[in-house]
């Protein structure tokens, strides 16, 4: 302390500090997530953000690791990397105990990932995330599943199953076309699920032009089908084989089991990517159509390959991720944000006239505290009217004065802040009438 | 992908992972810290793990921020720490919106803290703390407060109140000892300080040694002082004065203040020093003395000038922290960590016979979710018997098996697994049995 430099309040650029009403918001995001996954038997899991840098370098190459995330090296020589998404972490715990646990997992979690942003850009650098995974179902009911629990979530953030869709893709389907239909290599297959994933930020032209150095003289044909305006215009202008393609049949009968849950908001979309190359079959995202919005919600797929990298047989894994900030963008363009006095911090505030009665109202407190109660005492010595404005604009509901009178008789006025309305209450009767 | 060299599963070094199992008994943890602190009309707030470093330097010297913490450059040249407490973080938060915030506040977080230790110590690097304070109130009702919300949570952890100790120290009452008993200089009050807080690890001749060096023909003194069985013996042993030091004033306003609420346990221990450098007032912490554990549970104390750091008026603030792993530690030898059962993922699992009866099974379970029933449908494929097994492994306490019979009936068996009792019931009345 014996700097006298003013120290600067300011939070670290592109983070977040949460103010009690900013936490109330995150509360009410993170309790949508828990209660929809709870109800289908998923079980929570945490870890923390540092991971192995190698971790990240094994599926997503250098680049990522190297200017996306927060990567330093430790004073044991250990390279540290801030997670920047937690399917590696969750693939990684499931790999270390797949001898004793019991397949099918349902697993969840709310983890808080980073990714080092340009700070010009002003992108967030710390999100939070929930991350739900099904581990060990090789049929498309995990996939149908957890699109059934992004369904829910998203519906819970405000938009009406007309504002928006959940799209559907298949990583095999996609891979036939590139290597099967256009013969690609490797290398050209990944370029061009690039390209797609950035079709809608590219000008018709440059796309083309794109494609054309990859596809040459089949591009029309590549135009044509991302053109495609539904699943059966775009499987008419594949070419047609004996057999149907299990990517083809995969989307049918995942858009078939929503259908049948009553989900009909579902539909094929050729240009859905997801970024991650681990997905292996089907992807999905939920999309707000609303003009407002028009953005992706959250998205997923299958990704069955991964728990291999850590040797062993494959488990099959299925899972999608949900962000806070989309999340709590929605909720406020369709008015779902609690208001202040929903999150209010007590049912009571006790207001205290003079310091003498400060044993007494402690007493009191802590007995209402044991009854369920939630009760503020106010030590600020300030004058009543001051300590009903505080209890008032900190939207707590009930407001008792204690004097010498109130401390000798027992004999005790409750106060209802909004309407202003007193009842005389001795002190059995109060916890009934402040936790309705 | 690439790589065929099979990735690690183990985490970072000195950090956790939570599988379920585990982050059950975070969230039992969580649930008694937030429980407690939201019944005194706490509220929470949050931040995150990245803070400028210039944050610790201020008041921890620069010794903390190299050797102890997190601390790395960004590529905008930023030094940036991952939090190795909360108090400069919400002391930080407060001051900067001070003018709009309406005082008393009452605070909580349950933050991630990151210490550098070193790995061949083998202590966590990560762990988690309930942080709780209240800012604005001069008068010793905060502190009263503080203690009391400590002595619920340490009871939560399972001992009674013979079992463990309230411990209370002054810092302007040892600051007088330091400065007018021993007029010692700041740097001689400061080692002296930290060799009280360093008594327990020395022998008693090394400490002594250590002791002359600074206080040199006055340590007689100072061991007596130290050794003093009681505050009344403390205190006897000062140099008497005309009026009654403000230290030994609070001691005993505090001691009394909490026994007037029914805590009888506190007392009075001149070596407690809590680490800190910026507490001003009281000092306290919860002391477990059970042979098996005898150790620090949680403490805290008054810090009345670190807000100031941050320019602007005196904010007053006394602030409490929790950790998860003493929490764990304590709960396990009081055995009062939640059995599996008690932490099952589902109320139901749903068996399927034939994948034929996966859309009745599906639209059933969507049905009980709707009433609030938490329903996982085994999508294994496995036999009947398998299914059963795996349910009641995972701790769900019933079963429906469904084959055609059922799919077509709609008449359908609840298995209650940990007694084997059957009964015969129709789709309506599953949510108000299981629910139970």
């Amino acid at each position: 302390m014996s700097d006298n430099k003013k120290l600067s309040t300011e939070s670290y650029k592109g983070v977040r500090d949460f103010y009690p009403e900013d936490m109330a918001i995150q509360n009410q995001i993170f309790s949508i997530w828990r209660d929809t996954v709870q109800k289908y038997g998923y079980q929570e899991y945490g870890a923390s953000i540092l991971e192995p840098a190698d971790l990240y370098r094994a599926k997503s190459g250098e680049e990522i690791v190297n200017e996306q995330t927060y990567t330093f090296t430790d004073r044991g020589e250990r390279e540290v990397t801030l997670r920047p998404e937690m399917t590696p972490t969750v693939a990684r715990m499931v790999a270390a105990r797949r001898r004793e646990l019991t397949f099918p997992l349902r697993w969840y979690s709310i983890p808080n990932l980073f990714r080092y942003e340009n700070p010009q850009r002003g992108r967030l650098r710390e999100h939070w995330q929930l991350n739900v995974d099904i581990f060990g179902v090789t049929s498309l009911q995990a996939e149908i599943e957890c699109i059934q629990m992004a369904h829910e979530i998203t519906k819970s953030y405000g938009p009406t199953e007309t504002d928006f869709e959940i799209r559907i893709n298949s990583r095999k389907l996609m891979d036939y076309v590139s290597r099967d239909v256009f013969s690609l290599s490797d290398e050209q297959a990944h370029k061009i699920s690039k390209l797609i994933d950035r079709k809608n930020k590219l000008p018709a032209d440059a796309f083309e032009a794109s494609a054309q150095e990859i596809l040459a003289d089949k591009t029309p044909i590549f135009i044509t089908l991302l053109n495609s305006k539904n699943f059966e215009e775009f499987v008419s202008n594949l070419p047609q084989t004996k057999e149907e393609h299990a990517g083809i049949r995969e989307v049918k009968e995942v858009i078939a089991g929503l259908e049948s849950l009553g989900i009909t908001n579902a539909r094929f979309d050729q240009t859905l990517m997801r970024g991650f190359d681990y997905y292996t079959g089907i992807v999905f995202e939920t999309f707000d159509k609303n003009p407002a919005n028009r953005r992706a919600v959250l998205g997923g797929g299958r990704y069955d390959d991964l728990l291999s990298l850590f040797g062993g047989d494959k488990i099959p894994a299925v899972g999608f991720g949900a962000g806070d900030v989309t999340a709590r963008d929605l909720m406020e363009t369709y008015n779902r944000i609690v208001s202040a006095t929903a999150v209010s911090p007590a049912d009571l505030s006790l207001a205290i006239i003079d310091e003498k009665q400060t044993g007494y109202a402690n007493d009191l407190a802590q007995d209402l505290r044991n009854q369920g109660v939630r009760v503020a005492v106010d030590y600020s010595g300030k004058k009543i009217s001051d300590q009903i404005k505080a209890a008032d604009k900190r939207g707590i509901p009930y407001i008792i004065i204690i004097g010498e009178t109130e401390a000798t008789s027992g004999q005790l006025t409750l106060k209802h802040l909004a309407t202003g309305d007193e009842q005389k209450v001795t002190q059995d009767q109060i916890a009934e009438i402040v936790s309705k």
